[in-house]
């Protein structure tokens, strides 16, 4: 393996430049919640959530929308491209759920959103990524009017498909973040990863395949068993998850 | 005086019933910031608050848009009509300022907002009256989608109407915060109070004539001279002011 110039280090993943265009996303086995108060490490599940985050991403690519993902390593990376990170997440609700019944009692938890609700949040950690209006994005000079419209509509066909693929799989697809970058050329793409970090999935009975897990347990054992069952359900192989390198 | 039932205290306002119909509505002395920890007493400001509410209900009375004033009283009571209180806060902002500068602070201080930037919260004290979503307002039943756009509307005529009369004062008409109520019929009024409690307006050289004076200095005197000040320019009198009932 070549050496890579670490660039960024987060919670859950390292990225790495690669060549002028090209970074690699390593995804850690640490997770972290309540703003990074809670730590652990979940032996397995880095590799887990690079191998469902691509699974996903082909799954867009195939559908016609456009990602960041060029490719994966088998293990624990994704080669992506390297791309100006816009400063918002988009979240995309089917049901009532986390922090929506938080931020407002009155919805019903699991109530139906439809059409699924959009919710548009400022990465700033100090400010804890607080919730903006779409005004706000165009008048702060964040998104054109355009890009906003462009973002809004692929994040809509993003859940689209990631709810008839979990609806295929008998599953609940109750919510999902999803960020997006500008390449060079000025073309808006998905990025970041898909995985049960960035979305909730229930089952018949209400269990999570999914970080929530976590949040709510604090226990890296059951949220591995989670990351496993949502791998098995996906379709992608489990083999060497407990590797390292 | 007949007496009244109280129905409600606030931190700046009683509220009597008056009959089955019909609320008074008295402007207290008490000046409170930071959600009520700070308190202090501006004797004649009641009366003020009074007086320029019922200076702007008549203006826009005039102007055709429907409020739930029904007349004043001459010194801190204003009879308006009973209505039930949409538990929503309509800001309308014309510069950024205040606490949109807090909650995103890559808007430039003061910066313009062409045409005026809406925002609804969710009035409840226990989440601090949070930003709420348009969206969030229809889906959990608040407000029906025409209910809003009328709300919008009203809202933006509203601020246009302050606007012009500021501007004729030669003052910076900054933002407004409305409440609205619906009637029996089901007709939606303009609600609670305008006055420098719920507007803010800034002379030629940036000082306040509204209660950001106090929310900043903590000083009851300074407010009081803001509202005689704020008095002077609407052209409403002052006469009786410090007299007590």
């Amino acid at each position: 393996m070549n050496t890579l110039q670490l660039i960024y280090e987060g919670k859950s993943k390292r990225v790495y430049a690669k060549d002028e265009d090209t970074l690699v996303i390593e995804f850690k086995d640490d997770v972290t919640a309540i703003d990074g108060l809670v730590k652990a490490v979940a032996i397995g599940k880095g590799v887990l959530a690079a191998r469902i985050s691509a699974f996903f991403f082909k799954l867009l690519n195939d559908a016609g929308i456009k990602t960041h993902f060029i490719e994966y390593d088998g293990f624990r990376r994704i080669i992506v491209k390297k791309l100006e990170i816009i400063p918002v997440e988009v979240i995309v609700r089917n049901y009532a759920y986390g922090s929506l019944l938080r931020r407002l009692p009155i919805y019903k938890p699991l109530q139906k959103l439809e059409p699924p609700l959009l919710e548009f949040h400022y990465k700033d950690d100090d400010l804890h990524d607080p919730l903006v209006l779409e005004e706000d994005l165009i008048r702060t000079g964040i998104l054109s009017e355009q890009e906003l419209d462009f973002i809004k509509s692929v994040s809509l066909r993003v859940n689209d498909i990631l709810t008839k693929f979990f609806e295929s799989k008998k599953l609940k697809f109750v919510d999902v973040k999803l960020e997006f970058g500008k390449s060079r050329s000025g073309e808006i793409l998905v990025a970041d990863e898909i995985s049960g970090d960035t979305f909730r999935v229930l089952d018949e009975n209400g269990n999570h395949l999914d970080k929530e897990v976590f949040r709510r347990t604090k226990d890296a054992g059951l949220l591995l068993k989670a990351y496993l069952r949502l791998a098995e359900v996906v379709g992608v192989s489990v083999d060497g998850v407990f590797s390292s390198y």
